[in-house]
Formats: C-alpha cells, structure tokens, sequence
C-alpha cells in the first residue's frame, strides 16, 4: 500500500517572486516540458526564455491546494491550485500547475508541467 | 522531440453524466489512486464506493481547457479544467482534474487521478 496524502489546509500565506525565479534550472532538463497557457514548451532553453518573457516583474502566490501522488517509475504526481497577483494588479487570477517529478540520485526534475488560468 | 500539444478552444459544450457513469471501472487498476478534495483512495473498490456515493445524481461538466503531455514509461500527463453543476444548482463550480495515464495494450488505465475544486 502505497501512502499519498494532501496538504489540505495549507495557511493562506502569499508568496512574491520575481520573474527570474519562478524557474530552477537546475529542476529541468533537455527532456522536460511545459505547456503554458496551451502553448508547448520543450528543454532547458525554450522553457528558461518563455518564463522570462512574462509580461511582468513580479509575482504573488497564494496556494490553494497542493495534492501529491507517487507515481510510476518513483515519480511524484503533483497538482497545485490558487491565486496570483502581478505587479501592482489588484484582482487575483486563478491558477492550476500540475507536475510529474522523476527521480535523479536525491533531488527530482520536472518532466511535465503544464499551467493554466482558470477563466470563469 | 516529443509532440505534445494542447486542446486549447475547447467547444463549450456541456456532458451532463449519471453519477454511476463518473468512474469507468476499467480504466482502474488496484494499484489506481484517486485524491478527491484532498481525500486519498486506492483500489478498484474503494475508488468505485467514492464516486458512487457523491452526495448528487447527475452533474453537468463544462471543460474549459484540456491539456495532455507525454510522460514517463509512455504514460500520457493529462490536466482538465472547467466548471461542474451538480442536480439542479444554478451556480457552477469550477474544478481541476489531473490524471496521469498508463499504457496497457492497446489502451491506457488511469493510476493517478487528483480532483480539486477551485474555490476563490
């Protein structure tokens, strides 16, 4: 029996980024993808410039959500839900992340990622 | 390189589903996991008495994106957004439904499987 659980009521803390953070290099790979808003991404360079290419500077989170799975060859299956903020925007967008994360010695790289704003 | 893509407008067309249609039992194996509003459930039986007793009788999806990835193993990443109305509510409720999928033949069975609603 495999254990997974949720992290169900997480405190509703915010967290700011600037751009050039909201990307690890050293979590992706050649292999790694990311669709972002519909649009596919693919390998450490395409992935690197999409993100600083946003149009803002900065970022805040808040998480909703964060549920997680194992997952096939000791992955782990991941879906994150919430809220952010841009800049000085004042309306909230919200947002689902998902992620399958593949082990690698005693870290683990993204090799799906796919974001999506939630319209009404 | 991979092709992945992203299913991205979506007609807005409405599945209205019988609750005892939400599961398909064989796209589940005893190794299948279902995170369902933070809930964890694992097994062809436990998965089946989750959905089946859901407090409604029929509920109307609305998707509005759909995006899917190729995984490890050959597996398909699959994250669904949208909106979901439950008997005769007037108010839709926005969901995340992520799943990651596993080849079998000629098919694919679904082990894992998180489901969240998206509150503001």
């Amino acid at each position: 029996m495999l254990f997974f659980g949720a992290v169900k009521d997480l405190n509703p803390g915010k967290v700011v980024s600037r751009k050039s953070k909201l990307i690890n290099p050293y979590l992706i790979r050649e292999q790694s993808m990311l669709t972002f808003e519909a649009a596919p991404h693919q390998g450490v360079n395409n992935i690197i410039e999409k993100m600083t290419s946003l149009p803002f500077q900065r970022v805040a989170h808040r998480i909703a959500s964060l549920d997680a799975q194992p997952s096939i060859s000791n992955g782990i299956f991941v879906v994150v839900t919430g809220e952010l903020l841009v800049d000085d925007e004042q309306n909230p967008q919200r947002f689902t992340q998902a992620f399958q994360l593949i082990p690698e010695g005693s870290t683990y790289w993204v090799l799906n990622d796919i974001f999506r704003l939630n319209y009404g």
